[in-house]
C-alpha cells in the first residue's frame, strides 16, 4: 500500500485580503472574559480587523504546546495574518514582549520561545524573518498592568499592525529571540525513536516522527511497526475507517505527524499515554531484496 | 392553564444579506486549533464571509447529536446561510463529501445522515432540496489529507459557495443521500412513548415528543403526566420559575420538545438519566366529559 | 517597593466605530448551539454587526458572577458597545426584560441585577444612565418561547440597537432596576476584611478588596500581610514571576482586585478555596515612625 506523502506545509498561495486577520491563542480558558476583553481592545483600535480564535485551552503556562499548535495552524491562514499568542508565565518580568515577521505570517506575544517552530520553518524555506522588541508605549494601552500584557500590550500592538503599522514602527530589532529546545526524533538501527508531543481532543497520540522522516517507507506501509506505551501496531493505515471501531491504528495525521489512535475511541485513555512517552517506528525486513 | 403552541419552526422571514454567513459545527473541541484552521482556510478564499460557531463540543463521532442541533438551530439563521458540519467518523473512506440546498439553508459536510432532520423538515414544507457530491478538486485545497476533510474539502467548498459558486458547480447531483433511522415517538393507549434524545448544558432532558404531538392537551396542561427514569411529573408548566428551585418540572423547550428539568439544577444528575432512556406522557382523564 | 496604582477603570478614549459591536455573555456553555442561534438571529436583523463572546461558561444561574465579569470587561470595549447578558433563571416569569445605557456602554438582558456593578460605576463617574423595559414586541422575534428570551427578545433587541434604534424606541423607562446586594469589604483595626468573589481559570483567588482601598500601602508593599483559607502571605508582589513556581503570591490583578495565586499552579486547589471565603489584609507596623 502506498500512503500519501504529506509535504511539510509550505506557505500556500491564497488570494491576499485587504482586511487584516488576527488570530488569538492563549491559556486563558473561555470563562473569565479575558479573551473577550482582548477582542474589545483590538476592535477599539482596529474596528475592521477580523479575529479568529485559534485556541484558548492551551495547558496553563505550556509554551511548548502553544508553539506546536502555532506551527501547524499558521500555514493555513492568509498571508500577513497576525498571530497573537499569550501563554506568558513571565508576564511583567524582564521577558520581552515581541512582534515578528516569520515568512508570510506575523506574530505578537512574549519572547519565550513560542515562535521556535514557526521560525525554523520560515528559515528552512529561506523566507524573511524579523523580530522586534515591543518597547514603544505609544502602541500600548495608556495604562499597563503587570499581569495582563495580552490586553495592555499584545492586543493593541496587533491592532496597530492590522491598521497598517510596520513591524519596525513598533519596536527595536531583536537578534536573539528566545528559542525552545524541543525533543527531536533520533535514528535507530531499524527506524526512528521519538516521543509523544501532543494528545488531541479525541485522545489521538501525536509523535514528533514525521512523514518526511520516512518517505520511502510509505510505499510499503504494511511493513512498518509502531511501538509505544507497551503496545505494538503493525502496519500504517491512511485513515481511521480502515480499522474496526476500538482497534488501534497508526497513521500520519493531517500535518504529517505519526499518530496512534483508537478508532472511534481514545488512545490516550486506552494506553494511559502522556506527553513525553517514547514512540518507536521500525520497518520490518522479512527477507532480503523483497522490500523495495 | 393554556400553554403556548410552538409551531414547528418554519423558515423565518428575515432581511436577506449580501455578505455570506457560514456556520461551523464539529466534534473537534476548541483546544487543538483545528476549528481556527478551518476559519483560516475559509477566510483565505472568502475574505468577506462571516463565520459563526454552532458547536464544537458534539460528542465524538455522534452524527445523531449533530443532526439534532443542526435541525433546531438552522431555522434561526438568515436565508442561504451555509452550515458546515464536520462530525465525520468515515473521513477518508468511501463516504461521499456532499453539499446540499435544504430549503432556505445550505449544508456542506460528509454524507453520513447529519442532514436527515433538516432534509425532512424542508420536504415537509415543500421547499426545494438538492444534494451534490463534492467531486471537483478545483474547489478543494490543493493537497488533501485522509483525516481532515473539514480543512481540505469542506471549508474550501463552503468558502466557494460563500463567494457565489452555485451548488451545481461544486459537484455531481446525488439522489440517495444517507439518512439516519432516528427514534420516533409512538402512540400509547393514553398518550405517547418516546425517549430522551438530548441532554443539554443545564442537565435538562429533551425527549423526541413534540408539542405538535399533543396540541389539544395544552389547554389542560395540569392533567398531563410525564414519566421517565422512575419518576412521575404531574402537570406541564410554561417555564422553570413556576416550580421551586430543586423541583422537577416538565415543559416544552424552546424548539417544541417536551423536556424535564430540575429548576436551577440538573435533571440529568438528579435522575441519572441518559440519552435513549424512555419517556412517556399521558393525559389523565379523571371523569368522562370533563377533559375538553 | 512601590507598586503601580491601578486606577479604577474609567471609560477609555477610543476611536468611535460606525459598525456596531455586540458582546454576548451567558451560562449556556458552547455545546448546545444556543449561542450560535442568538448570533444567527442578530445577523439576520443586523448583518453588519460584529459579535464578540465575553463568556458562555458563567456558572448556571449565577447572576453575581456575570455582574462581576461584565463590570471588569465592559470598560475595554469601544463606546456604544452593546453587552447582551443572558444569565436568566427567571426567564418567562414576571421579571422584566430590559435594555440600558450605562455611561458609554449599553446593556440588554434580564432585570435581575446583573447590571449592578456597571451601573454603580457609571453613577460614580456621573455618566448618563437610562433603563427601559423591553415591552414592545415589534423589536422581538415574531414568536416568543417562555424559556429562551436570549434568542427571542434579547438578541433581536440588541440587533435593533446595533441598527440604530434608540434605547427609548425599545421600551418604557424603568426607574427601579433590580440591584444585587453584593458583599463589600469592611475596615478592620489594622486593615480590611473582604471575601473571595471569583476564582479564575488558573485557580487565582480574587477578593473584593481593591487597590483603591489601600492606596498609601503600595509604597511599602513588603509590609502588607494577606490572610485567607488558613494561610498568611507576607508582602505584595507586582507579578507572578517574583515568586518561585509553586509559591503563594498576593498581588493586585489586572482590574485592581487583590488576588492570591500559586505561581504556575492553582491557589484554589492548593488552599481548597471557594467563593465567599473570607480574606483579610493588614499592614504591619513594626516600629513607630518607620513606615512612611
Amino acid at each position: 500500500m502506498a500512503l500519501m506523502r504529506l509535504t511539510p506545509l509550505p506557505h500556500r498561495a491564497i488570494v491576499p485580503v485587504s482586511m487584516s486577520l488576527i488570530t488569538l491563542m492563549t491559556d486563558f480558558g473561555l470563562k473569565d472574559g479575558n479573551v473577550g476583553v482582548m477582542k474589545g481592545v483590538i476592535l477599539g483600535i482596529a474596528p475592521r480587523a477580523q479575529i479568529v480564535d485559534l485556541s484558548h485551552f492551551i495547558s496553563p503556562q505550556n509554551v511548548r504546546e502553544a508553539a506546536l499548535i502555532l506551527r501547524r495552524s499558521a500555514p493555513y491562514f492568509p498571508p500577513e495574518t497576525i498571530h497573537v499568542v499569550v501563554v506568558d508565565p513571565g508576564v511583567g518580568t524582564s521577558r520581552r514582549p515581541i512582534a515578528a515577521q516569520l515568512g508570510p505570517q506575523r506574530f505578537v506575544g512574549p519572547d519565550n520561545g513560542v515562535i521556535t517552530l514557526l521560525l525554523e520553518h520560515a528559515e528552512r524555506y529561506g523566507w524573511p524573518v524579523a523580530v522586534v522588541h515591543l518597547d514603544r508605549p505609544q502602541f500600548w494601552l495608556p495604562e499597563i498592568s503587570h499581569v495582563f500584557h495580552g490586553r495592555d500590550i499584545f492586543a493593541p500592538a496587533a491592532a496597530h499592525l492590522a491598521n497598517g503599522a510596520a513591524l519596525s514602527d513598533l519596536g527595536t530589532p531583536v537578534s536573539d529571540p528566545v528559542l525552545l529546545a524541543l525533543p527531536r526524533p533520533e535514528r535507530t538501527p531499524a527506524g526512528w525513536r521519538g516521543e509523544i508531543i501532543y494528545i488531541d481532543h479525541f485522545g489521538n497520540l501525536a509523535s514528533n516522527i514525521l512523514s518526511e522522516h520516512l518517505p520511502e517507507w510509505l510505499d510499503a506501509a504494511e511493513k512498518v511497526t509502531v511501538r509505544l506505551c507497551g503496545v505494538e501496531i503493525r502496519g500504517l493505515v491512511e485513515t481511521f475507517g480502515e480499522r474496526a471501531p476500538g482497534a488501534l491504528a497508526a497513521l500520519f495525521g493531517s500535518t504529517g505527524n505519526l499518530i496512534v489512535s483508537v478508532v472511534n475511541g481514545s488512545a490516550a485513555e486506552a494506553l494511559g499515554a502522556k506527553v513525553g512517552d517514547p514512540c518507536e517506528v521500525e520497518r520490518l525486513v522479512e527477507s532480503p531484496g523483497l522490500d523495495v
